[in-house]
């Protein structure tokens, strides 16, 4: 894969920080699913750990709960209509759902987890189990095994959207449909 | 307060859905704090609740740890500065933290939660106790009791940054004081 390269695991959370939504991908047993989840975000740097709300109808939820393994990653403008498929449909009412949604997926070497080309980051989590908060709030923890990140976007911990294909930006969801994009760089 | 109303309860997790970087604020026995946590989340739409990540060493904890109460307002790019001061210093150091950090504060009928002015949306929270939660993570989840937002930015539940003045921009941290603003509208 071009351009996609290691992130320090102790700049992981960088990548979640921005507060974008992102794709839960998950795989079991041969069967993968694919979901768009806006409410995920860091829980601490190193070990790098990460929480995202995942309901328990969702059949990616399945397969976290089955795997124990789950994938976090960054959609982008680019990928804006694919990442709308991966939510408009269930795997529960559609086996062909990921397939359909044009997304085409990808491996890093040594995970069994499918990941979506197109992104600008993307990180792999091992659940944490803590059975009183999946049950009560749908809120899993994970602890990050692995980052990778499109360097023309984000390299040596920090973002470049400045200099970056502007199809390399982030999305942030609001609801119905509409997202913003992330937009200029501001400092003091 | 010019422009600010009350946010439907079953609409105010979309204040957060963006994933713009928080001011947490929280009061108890007449002292107050402020504190900027980009880990910030919802956890679910009705009732309306978040989580937040706020590490046992900070002052603001110890308020909320006691009071059970705490706020969460989006800081903008109109208040960049102040918003950086207030996670430069620890009241911890420096008691008048938050009156040398330029911060306006102001309060909204009927809670004894200093709120923040210049900011796109605030909620107040009633801490929901999960112990093993805020011991092993520093994780605080709470429910919504009243969320509000200026209306030139937010409005029937739907943020209009296109429209409104740009230094209403949401602020989504990076690290070292790094920040981008929230950016155009993406729509299918």
């Amino acid at each position: 894969m071009d351009n996609i390269f290691p992130v320090e695991i102790e700049k992981a959370y960088r990548l979640l920080n921005v507060g974008g939504t992102t794709l839960v991908s998950a795989k079991c047993d041969g069967v993968c699913d694919v979901m768009p989840a806006t409410w995920a975000c860091p829980l601490d740097v190193l070990p790098c750990k990460a929480t995202v709300v995942v309901d328990s109808s969702h059949f990616t939820r399945k397969l976290i709960d089955k795997s124990g393994m789950f994938a976090l990653q960054l959609p982008t403008v680019g990928i804006l209509r694919e990442t709308m498929a991966l939510g408009s449909v269930s795997k529960n009412d559609d086996p062909e759902k990921v397939e359909k949604s044009g997304a085409e997926l990808f491996y890093m070497d040594g995970f069994d987890i499918p990941l979506v080309k197109g992104c600008a980051g993307w990180m792999i989590f091992k659940r944490v189990p803590e059975p009183h908060n999946e049950q009560t709030y749908d809120l899993l923890i994970g602890e990050c095994l692995g980052a990778w990140a499109d360097a023309r976007v984000f390299k040596n911990g920090h973002w470049k959207f400045e200099s970056a294909p502007s199809g390399l930006r982030t999305l942030h969801y609001v609801a119905g449909g509409n997202f913003y994009a992330i937009g200029d760089a501001i400092s003091v």
